[in-house]
């Protein structure tokens, strides 16, 4: 099955030859053995993917998949509504002509270790500066590992007959009762435990959203910049994914009207925007419901960061507004307890609450039972509560710890604000360092095994707003004030 | 935005009622609505996905989407190269002519408790006749709980900083290399622990082999009769799934070779069928891997009973047979330990290990590490095989008393035949119950409280090979014969 292209008169390609690998993958190693090699410069543009599958005589899901692939290696830059680009700005072409063999997974987990969202990999920070200053990490050491162990040893040492048989599709019911309590309380949002579905984090809701509301093609908002980990999900479920701008009262929804007033979904973070931080103003939130009535779209609402607020009213849940059942909530978990949980909840409409576990079911089943009675009993203890209290006190310390040490140390370097909640701040890059792209600072800093994200790296057009995102949460505080001192030295 | 349609003569559908529901579901209802109604009558032909679509104005996915649905409550049968039926057998429509509001989920939990396969939904059994004879059900109140408490309370009360972390998109690598060392020695697989991918289960591993391998459309063959989860996931994703017959060797080779030699997958379960229970011969096994490496297509194995073998030399699993690379190789460590687990494990090929990995991480990540230390503790120490051997011993016991009580209370109804391996047997239907379905049989036990699986629901077709399935791995010893006695009396 020889496949044979000029590739828009860029380069010939040649899918031939090793038939033992599928053939995303061969158009893959092509594409990326062409950027490696120079045959592809950067900042050249790609053909569309509908062209080069013509031209190849493949589906245009092989394409997408070895765009998709080369993208989130960092080879190639989807930039919405205007093309695919070879990355301007390639770290292995540069150091590396002659590259080893290639190892896929290597350049996903690197991007991941540097923009360290909670986009899986390697959260963890370089042997000399651990955990300085990943993003979303919560810090770990504090919980209570010891009545954690009490809990779980309690729900598995005689477990009731059903536990380790299991069954109930949406999740173990006193998780789902506990859930549906706690969210109704601490986010004004009335829903029934029947609504609550447990899943294994933010992106399994999107996929199990995008799999049972949409059509392949179906447009879908999304902040720009945003949550990769979102962008991934869409990508796979060949969403249409249109990249609408945050100001400061957040989603621009009138812009997402004008330019995708059909869009059949939106993924929005209302509580606290990521990466920028912003929280959804109640105007927009209206505006966002209204729309989506009008245009029978749905809303997912991310609710990730919302429990870890230091100041201030909290904003109630998106959800809670929601008179024409059109909001999926989502939240997680993971930085309640600790990431490698890998729980969190969406609350489906109730229309469509026996479709999501349905679905679910067919798909996937429930995530395990191992953990989800303690977790139930974590919650209904109060114990839960009672961490997230304490923890609300020592991340607040910590970011006030941060922003003296970062006024001593990166003084006109870069500028920070005081920010009501989160585990991360965003840093604008200041006159001291005019002129530097983020990203550049970004890499600099990761030479010396710091880890900073940089925002317009969560960009889709990948030259959005510019800053550097700075995880407190979990730095170690005798590191906090030398690693600042370190990034000065490299900076200036 | 009215859709209206004559549906190729068969009824006016009206899809503009309710604008706040997903079109699938608004199709789902109303046609839902015609076969309650008896204005869709039972064994009637619905049209095609596409010439609905069509007609409607609305996606093939959208038109897939709700006849999946209808077809996984039991309104609709889907009978490849045919077409799809209104189901003959229509139990709701009898006893409930004017029914309660949708409740979807209620169908699909009921089918699943009927035909009882590992399809999640509730595996217990009635009230009267407990876990009486549902299949693929280990006896969970044999597991060492103790043991295993005590393991998951030494790997949480201090773990290591990397654990609640996570970070390793494959899974644990302690358990992965457990898990490659088990299945080197048990069943003669070489393979290095970074190929191990840790996943929820069968379903995960076909959805990522699809989702990685596969583009819509693409052909898939599936053993008929089959496993019900995978034929859900494939159709999940839209191929094409073709039926592959099951003789005395196991897959027809031949057969698939001549429907469908271009097709991209393979599912096949080689060491123990599912429903029937033959193990796929050796010249079968060869004839499968020729034929893959010819058209370059994939073969995934699904060795999910291979550990309970109570006679006979275990055949090695497909994948030791594999020099060519093109068996992904699947096994479950939820019927080892307990279903509630949910926790499997996918080897990839050496040269898919990578893409296996990137697409889960971006999808989404590992599963919960809650219980993977202990797991790979259970392993480590001996602890696992031993209870293996000891589950071995107990269910042999238990085949042999069934086939003894069988042999008393259903001689010339249902004949049974020993097997070597498995959790359950499927009996013939006898003469003196001649003529009598399947499925029927399945009715009337059920309505005694008394779950047994039809054979012929596992098939594509609905018209496959008749028989009933007996799980007897967890039946409670005291009520096999009270069962079996009464099975006799209301069937006679």
């Amino acid at each position: 099955m020889a496949r044979k292209a000029g590739t828009g008169s860029l380069l010939p390609l040649e899918l031939d030859g090793d038939s033992a690998s599928p053939l995303f993958q061969r158009l893959y190693r092509q594409l990326r053995q062409a950027v490696l090699e120079g045959r592809l410069k950067p900042g050249a543009r790609l053909p569309a993917t509908r062209v080069l599958a013509d031209e190849l005589g493949l589906s245009r899901n092989t394409v997408l998949a070895a765009y998709d692939q080369l993208a989130s290696e960092g080879f190639l830059e989807l930039r919405h509504r205007s093309g695919v680009f070879v990355a301007e700005d390639l770290p292995i072409a540069r150091q590396d002509p002659q590259p080893a063999p290639p190892q896929p997974e290597l350049g996903i987990r690197a991007r991941d270790a540097a923009s360290a969202g909670p986009v899986g990999a390697d959260r963890r920070g370089g042997p000399r500066w651990p955990s300085c200053f990943a993003t979303g990490v919560p810090d770990v050491s504090q919980f209570p590992f010891d009545l954690w162990t009490r809990l779980l040893a309690r729900s598995w040492r005689r477990p009731a007959a059903s536990l380790p048989i299991g069954g109930d599709p949406g999740g173990h019911p006193a998780l789902r009762a506990a859930i549906a309590s706690y969210i109704g309380e601490a986010r004004g949002i009335a829903c029934h435990p029947d609504h609550v579905l447990v899943v294994s984090g933010i992106r399994q809701a999107v996929d199990l959203a995008c799999r049972l509301l949409l059509d392949p093609g179906d447009q879908v908002w999304m902040e720009n910049p945003g949550y990769p980990g979102i962008r991934a999900v869409l990508a796979a479920n060949a969403c249409e994914v249109v990249g609408v701008p945050i100001d400061e009262e957040g989603l621009d929804v009138a812009m997402g009207r004008k330019v995708a007033g059909h869009a059949r979904l939106v993924c929005v973070a209302p509580s606290h925007q990521f990466p920028l931080g912003v929280a959804l103003s109640l105007q927009r939130r209206l505006m966002l419901l209204d729309w989506a009535r009008e245009a029978g779209a749905w809303i997912l609402e991310d609710d990730y960061d919302s429990e870890y607020r230091y100041a201030g009213r909290p904003l109630a849940a998106l959800k809670s507004l929601d008179k024409d059942n059109r909001v999926i909530y989502v939240g997680t978990l993971s930085k309640l307890l600790f990431p490698s949980l890998r729980l969190g909840y969406l609350v489906a409409p109730p229309q469509l609450a026996d479709a999501f576990r349905n679905l679910r079911t067919r798909l996937d089943d429930q995530p395990s039972m191992v953990a989800q009675p303690a977790l139930a009993e974590l919650f209904r203890s109060g114990h839960l509560a009672a961490h997230v209290r304490r923890m609300r006190q020592v991340y607040a310390a910590r970011q006030r710890a941060f922003l003296d040490a970062a006024d001593t140390h990166l003084k006109g370097l870069v500028a920070f604000r005081a920010e009501e909640s989160g585990l991360h701040l965003v840093g604008r890059i200041g006159r001291r360092l005019g002129g530097r792209n983020d990203k550049a600072l970004a890499r600099t800093a990761a030479r010396e095994g710091i880890q900073l994200a940089a925002v317009s790296d969560y960009d889709l057009f990948g030259d959005g707003p510019q800053g550097l995102m700075f995880g407190y949460a979990a730095a170690p505080e005798h590191l906090v004030a030398p690693a600042l001192r370190r990034l000065k030295e490299i900076w200036t």
